[in-house]
């Protein structure tokens, strides 16, 4: 074995020493689990008029793009849910990309150069911390969701082009970031909004518009939204939301766009038909609602710490890695899928259970689930 | 508008003076244009088979994967083509991402960190370049194509962690890396070598096996391969293959691994599907040649420097940016898709037509299309 290749073995040692390894799940299509774990929140990824609308796709396009999208890999259907992206969220143009890790870093490399200064969440998404590196501006961390401790940071740097960067819905705890509180002090600071709604979008604001339009932000001109089309809207690809000029920008010069090989039409479709569900899916939403007030209670009577969530993420403490590894392998046992989340997949280090809400399975499903995963606690 | 705003229209109009303005322009299902501009090399995209396996994944699985391939994203769709792919390839194991662009950005940083000398091929991909940028390791750009010249670099490092990073078939000229030699030269100077093989697989190698195998190299311990699975294979995504080591890191610690939506079931078997029908189609690789030869022949003809392609893409120099946008369009409007390729987005900085061969139209069409792209020229 080459000597780079025990290198790595080594560090894998260490990791399994630590807890920390990590291992591939296959499922197989009658897999019959109850799904407490994926973020397909609004059932979308299996709704008969979303595999329709993809399977005619399919048809009318074949299967891939076959280039980027400025060569060949641009379609009518590209071009639909752009527009119809945009209508949603109140957003002047929007721009679809492959996934929503290149949307992120797409975006903050657009927003920011050196000269910039980048102020970034703590708990961000590894996507958007690989978008700051990137960048070449100076990034400086800020304390999680405290609009206080960021107006000390924007304060400090007067007269210099800046940008703050968070989620809406953070994608670990579920907790949501105070969008409105974070824009005053961004707007008294010169400083551009940057808010990835990857969790938020379909779950909250009007029709399910986002995080960013619940806060009565959509829109506005110092505000840009990043979402993924893989959780609520059940396909996958990502989406930059903003002013035409942002969008001018990236088609022009967005290295994440250009040089890479468009999504293909099917899923694109396939997203659009989703998204025409979500916006009138009121009622999915509302069980989505009750779930997590459901579980909060059915949790914290069970005696642990855990907050209503504000969407469909929340996440319960565990003592350690190798205690949350096999909670979540004794309810996967009992036929519940839930995440189990270990540093370096966790903001503050810590290793908990990360459940996720799901309007599409049955009401007696979910009742299960939750006391399966309070009869397999450790 | 805010300021921000009118900086970017101001570099938007800096662009549109020097001719780098970009449009998207998209394509209908009926679209008849004949497609010298696109990444379908085998024709695939539009297969039947291609078609039918993606519509069985779509109504077995549904749309999305829901999650990351560590969360609830995995299927055995993904399972089964990674076996398949590690098999073609000739490596140990293979591991699928959402994109080729993802896949680079894996690759380069799972190899390469602070410490590592990493030399990068001056012509590579922007997302080997970005993959580089973001390792934190010392970046040499080296010759283009050239052994003697990586030689001395890597000389000049004894002891040192050292990656060589290059493309196989380059992108945009087509022409083929000497990977025999420089492999040569990384395996002298105990230096990893990394190949983007992704315009080669499909098209060259022992059952279209790709540039790697070609030379030799397949499953070497020194040697690691990655590919996008949107060009030969007619889909989306990407892979990295290599020893069963690397792949055990990648899923432990790949952040553009692990914090992304694995690619949806249907585009994964729908690649499978093309993979199948790729090993055996030495006729459509026959069709490809020649008219790789063909095309060189008959543009040397009519004057221009044009050498036959390795695989299946070769471009024409243009006079300038107007100049080749106006013979893209022209040769557009006579219902032929051409690439133009600008600033920055050729690794000269010159302008060209891309052209991309493909084994799926008309030897009437192609032969019409070469016609048009000499009469339509400057
Ligand atoms: C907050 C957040 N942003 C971005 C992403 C990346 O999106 P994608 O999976 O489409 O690459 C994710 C998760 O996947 C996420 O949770
Ligand atoms: C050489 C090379 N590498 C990587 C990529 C990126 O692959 P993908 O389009 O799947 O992101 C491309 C083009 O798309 C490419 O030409």
């Amino acid at each position: 074995m080459a000597g780079w290749q025990e290198a790595l073995e080594c560090q894998a040692r260490t990791r399994a020493k630590a807890g920390l390894t990590r291992t591939l799940r296959h499922r197989a299509p009658d897999d019959s689990v109850v799904d407490l774990a994926g973020n397909d929140y609004l059932g979308l990824a299996v709704h008969p008029e979303v595999i329709a609308a993809s399977v005619r796709a399919l048809q009318a396009y074949g299967l891939g793009a076959t280039g980027s999208r400025l060569v060949r890999g641009s379609t009518d259907a590209h071009a639909d849910l752009e527009t119809e992206l945009a209508g949603w969220l109140g957003a002047e143009r929007a721009l679809v990309y492959s996934s929503g890790y290149l949307a992120n870093l797409g975006a903050v490399r657009a927003l920011a150069g050196p000269g910039t200064l980048l102020v970034s969440d703590r708990y961000n998404h590894a996507s958007l911390i690989d978008g700051c590196r990137g960048s070449g501006a100076e990034v400086v961390v800020a304390p999680h969701a405290d609009p206080a401790a960021l107006a000390a940071i924007l304060g400090a740097h007067p007269g210099r082009a800046k940008v703050f960067v968070t989620e809406s819905v953070f994608s670990v705890d579920g907790d949501l970031a105070p969008l409105a509180e974070l824009h005053a002090v961004t707007s008294a600071h010169d400083t551009l909004l940057l808010v990835d709604d990857a969790h938020a979008i379909g779950i909250l604001g009007r029709h399910g518009s986002g995080g960013v339009a619940a806060a009565g932000l959509a829109g506005l001109a110092d505000v840009v939204v990043t979402a993924t089309l893989s959780k609520s809207l059940g396909g996958a690809g990502g989406v930059i939301a903003g002013p035409a000029a942002l969008i001018r920008h990236l088609v022009d010069t967005g290295r994440t766009f250009i040089y890479d090989t468009a999504p293909p039409p099917a899923v694109v479709a396939g997203v659009h038909a989703a998204l025409r569900i979500t916006r009138a899916a009121d009622d999915r939403r509302a069980v989505l609602a009750d779930r997590g007030r459901l579980t909060a209670r059915r949790l914290t009577a069970a005696g642990f710490t855990v907050p209503t969530p504000a969407a469909g993420v929340l996440s319960v403490p565990a003592p350690g890695p190798e205690a949350a590894l096999s909670w979540a392998a004794d309810c996967r046992d009992r036929g519940i899928a839930v995440g189990c989340f270990r540093p370096p997949s966790t903001p503050d280090g810590s290793s908990r259970l990360r459940l996720t809400l799901n309007a599409g399975i049955s009401q007696q499903d979910f009742d299960r689930a939750l006391d399966v995963i309070v009869e397999c606690a450790p």
